[in-house]
């Protein structure tokens, strides 16, 4: 495999894999083509240990902020992946960040469904689940997969998505939990019938809800639902929500953003599951 | 007051108002002048209920996005700002905004001290406050006040400020909060000695504490530093706190972002206090 060792240096942005690669910013080139990018050190090092296929990769180590880059394009070569060393004016077009630092792949995108989430949620007997209504922000989703990963959530549940999860922008505001995190796709009569089916506790958080989340048991089997940031979560969601909660807010304002309430209500629901075990 | 009720029309660019304006985006020309920029309805609703002054507001109906747009520009103008209606095309120029609303003002910025704060906090017993050290972003500045907003902090202190509190960025992230939260401007040491000596206890956060923050007290006189997106909270502030708490993380990724992890921390203060009460 001589392009490993020694791959191609690509020089002018009118080569065809730099095409292919700043197309992927579109949606319609990811859907088309089912791959997506993945850029930077810490996000492509957290796919490659989340087991994801690279299918190629571009790098300009004149462009490296650290010193681990070589070893992990090494790693990634193993894999039969394609290696581009672009020069820096090529790969400063190609990134899509203020501060390239020198990587960007394109890879496979990972479709997962409610059945592989039931396969893995078998042993698992208190779920612990979002489901994310129609975000509009990909930097909100990945500021919620970024919590997700903290609190060791078992899955995001994204339905209706306005959203493209392989968004370059949600793999970047993720800082690579995107891959950490199972996020499965899906529609919202469906999700709401299997989490039924399943007993799973819905929580819908609303400014109009009497009880506040913190006076709520959230330690049993659990999917918080979260709406989009302008009007919250669709009436089939408030409806068929097992619990109506309210966080408290006492100020001027009469919101909080999406990604900042899913996070006081998933760190709440931490709080009272350790506590319980 | 004939300005008022049929304003200039601007049609240039060149007009020196807006070019005046347009230069207030940047940190020098804000500190220079003493002024600052506010954009949207929503914020400058904020501000003038929040009792600021307006010296000059800038305002084109044909971007209005809602219908009370006119009855505010009336109530800013009795206090005698200086109006200038602008066509579509200078305003959007003027506008920082990817969706302009039509409303942009020009304020004499505010400084407020400790000395401030501590008038404020004569008669409030138990101090509820952040500090913020050398925040670089201004979104998480803003999303900060947001959620101090909500909790109903008495201020944030922010010290040794990387970031302009007047920057437009933080105005629109903190959805006008900048005008309802008390912001004071202090220095590190200064600060320190000023807490203290109210005998207000310092709370800071560092993945190295032993104790997670739920198992903490946090009903009493509180501070809660927080530090720099990149490396946390300066040694001078590890030092000197007196309880080092962690949030609790079981992903992959070893952090969470300042306005994330700020956010976690003012709601379960809050839900402490509440209880106490």
């Amino acid at each position: 495999m001589p392009h490993q060792a020694d791959p191609l240096l690509i020089t002018s942005l009118q080569n065809p894999k730099i095409k292919q690669a700043v197309k992927l910013r579109e949606r319609h080139a990811r859907k088309q083509t089912d791959l997506f990018l993945i850029e930077g050190y810490r996000e492509l090092l957290r796919a490659v240990n989340g087991g994801r296929k690279i299918d190629s990769l571009f790098f300009c180590p004149e462009l490296y902020l650290g010193s681990n880059e070589a070893s992990l394009i090494q790693k990634i070569a193993r894999t039969g992946t394609a290696l581009y060393r672009c020069t820096e004016a090529v790969f400063t077009k190609l990134s899509y960040r203020d501060r390239p630092d020198g990587l960007v792949a394109i890879a496979p995108q990972s479709h997962l469904t409610l059945g592989h989430l039931e396969k893995q949620l078998e042993n698992q007997h208190n779920p612990f689940l979002i489901v994310a209504e129609a975000i509009e922000k990909p930097g909100n989703l990945g500021t919620i997969l970024r919590c997700a990963d903290a609190v060791g959530l078992d899955a995001l549940i994204v339905c209706d998505a306005c959203t493209d999860i392989h968004n370059p922008n949600v793999v970047r505001a993720s800082v690579g939990t995107l891959f950490t995190v199972p996020v499965i796709e899906s529609q919202g009569t469906e999700t709401l019938q299997w989490l039924k089916k399943n007993n799973i506790s819905i929580l819908a958080a609303t400014p109009h809800a009497k009880q506040e989340f913190t006076d709520i048991d959230l330690t049993g089997p659990l999917a918080i639902a979260v709406g989009t940031e302008q009007l919250g979560l669709s009436p089939q969601w408030m409806e068929q929500a097992d619990i109506q909660v309210r966080i408290p807010m006492y100020g001027i304002a009469d919101s909080l953003n999406v990604a900042m309430a899913t996070t006081i209500l998933l760190y709440e629901a931490l709080r009272q599951r350790k506590r319980q075990k």
